[in-house]
């Protein structure tokens, strides 16, 4: 599995194997000879973990024993996500790369191995199954200090079309449902790798919230014959109190019914399914919004915000046609020494309660200055 | 509104009007004259919060602003729930008490004044409602530095009593519609006040997750003819491997598809709807089997394990022949120097990851050592 493709705005993808079989994607904006072996000795690779169903809820919880002995912050000279050096081995066997995508060494979810079936949610009777999907992890610097907001607008946009290929062809796999990737910033959200990274899960099943989003959004449309997410963004432009950027074709926006004291929703203004389906124009418009974005959100306190960064999209083969594009950033900080945690309502009620309101959190994000 | 009840096992409840108007309810185990009066001068109550509703999952978000600026983490010297003496004016006037509910100073939720009602959900266009309800804390022993598990079981029965007499007469409230009782203990999972304390969350609105518990249990019964959560029972007394505690009336186990490392549910062997309907003889079995619980979960590290303790219970006015009462303990610590955090995957996809085995946990809580 070496090989090569051309993707748009001049990246290539160069693909290479890894000691113990694991695929590592480079991708490059310009010609760049990615043939670094990886020296390291295959150490043996964990089995696939289980899904069981809770049947309180209805919802598939993964069990992945494998992962506990994970790496956990290993101090900079030790980390995995710099390139290798002469004194290190890492991840990625080259001296310097701009983006590159590799399977997660220690996945929650993994390819399955033959047949493979989601077993029927039948309550407490409910089979174990087993937890097939595919993890992935994407560096996209090699300074381990840097963050996304310190990227120039070339490398978000090589991210981003890392993100588009990566969701194409995962969207290919038969036991792939749906799609989600992340950035975690912050021992606050449990980061267990301080090197700037984001992640890719792809389930084979959906996702509670996404169930949730895709029975509301189908009703939505059956009862109004429009599409829920469009209404939205047509209410937050009227609104407009809450809009904290914006360009030609992007807008971003605390929403009116937020979660935490700093949560944004950055979406396409016009709607698509998936990254996959973003036009050449709106992806070449999304690096300025995108580092706008994470530089405000830095700005508010004069520190590193703590967040988790997420692109929700449509899963790969239901609800196309009535779930958008849109990627939610959210921090759980609420002031400099502060944090919000999800405690007894949050966490056992899934009752949401906000401390700050989302004008006050927009108005405190406009006011940045860049 | 000061007066007395008797409540059962002799223990009685004298109510007595704080100066701001707001109640508190002493419960004792003898005969105590409650007159000490709160001398505080009477502070601005603040108003009544927003509902708004996620039209992303259909699902209402209180947004209560007035909260943020409550006390955060004070000295132990200047602990508000601790009894009050010469030199502090306490939230509790007396000297001493053995159990004492009060309504919360800085309510998320609050009793509506006038008419109320719920908006209609109809996505992006919903109203804001009032964020009607009730906060209530709930403190259990006047000492700042013990834990629920120190308590006599005497002083357990008399919690439970609180808890009880407290669901009951939430219960006739017309704008309450689910009674949710929390324990939080730990800075890790957002305590704001050290002093060990439990809390009441009465909710005007069915949670998102006790709605989804709901639907789940009726589509059960619909289908299988059987109620839901017995069927778990059931099923746990016959894997027994992750029973860890039982004794003629209760049992506890840690679930088949526990989310969090160490997740214990603990429910009575005769089911029923809510505390209120817990039998005396299911009373007075409970101190014996939450006592091990807490000490079991705290010997398996040797550390004070932070935790959130919820009392789930069958709504007010629906759901009674489906759904039943336990209670769940969750704890986010994983091993002595690691917690489990919510990043993005649960908490962007409410896709939970686990990285124990419920059977290894459960095996851990048996091994120690009481």
């Amino acid at each position: 599995m070496t090989g090569g493709k051309d993707l748009s705005n001049g990246i290539r993808r160069n693909d290479r194997l890894m000691a113990d079989g694991r695929t590592i994607r480079y991708y490059d904006t310009a010609d760049q000879k990615r043939n670094a072996p990886d020296l390291r000795p295959v150490e043996e690779q964990a089995g696939i973990g289980e899904l069981r169903l809770d049947p309180l809820v209805n919802e598939w919880v993964v069990v992945a024993a494998h992962r506990q002995g994970r790496v956990f912050l290993p101090p900079k000279e030790l980390c995995p996500l710099c390139p290798t050096t002469g004194e290190l081995l890492t991840e990625i066997p080259e001296r310097d790369f701009e983006v590159v995508v590799f399977d997660n060494r220690s996945p929650s979810l993994r390819p399955p191995t033959g047949d493979w079936a989601l077993p029927d949610q039948i309550g407490p009777d409910t089979d174990i199954g087993t937890a097939a999907g595919k993890c992935e992890v994407i560096c996209f610097t090699a300074d381990h200090g840097k963050s996304f907001k310190d990227l120039t607008p070339a490398r978000v946009r090589t991210l981003l079309e890392a993100w588009v290929d990566r969701t194409e062809e995962l969207s290919h796999e038969p036991f792939i449902e749906h799609i989600a990737l992340f950035e975690n910033r912050g021992e606050e959200v449990g980061v267990t790798l301080s090197h700037p990274h984001s992640q890719i899960y792809a389930y084979s099943y959906l996702p509670p919230r996404v169930e949730k989003m895709l029975g509301v959004a189908k009703a939505h449309k059956e009862v109004n014959g429009r599409i829920l997410f469009d209404e939205i963004l047509a209410r937050e432009i009227r609104d407009e109190e809450r809009i904290i950027a914006r360009n030609d074709r992007w807008i971003a926006f605390v929403p009116y019914a937020s979660r935490y004291p700093f949560e944004i929703h950055v979406a396409p203004l016009n709607p698509v399914a998936d990254l996959a389906t973003l036009s050449e124009a709106d992806r070449d418009a999304f690096p300025e919004i995108a580092l706008e974005v994470m530089k405000r959100l830095d700005g508010v306190f004069g520190i590193e915000m703590a967040y988790v960064a997420t692109w929700h999209q449509a899963p790969v083969r239901t609800g196309r046609d009535v779930l958008r594009l849109h990627w939610q950033i959210t921090s759980v900080r609420r002031a400099p020494g502060k944090l919000k945690y999800l405690a007894g309502s949050e966490s056992a009620m899934g009752a949401f309660i906000m401390d700050m309101r989302p004008e006050q959190s927009a108005a405190q994000l406009r006011e940045v200055k860049l």
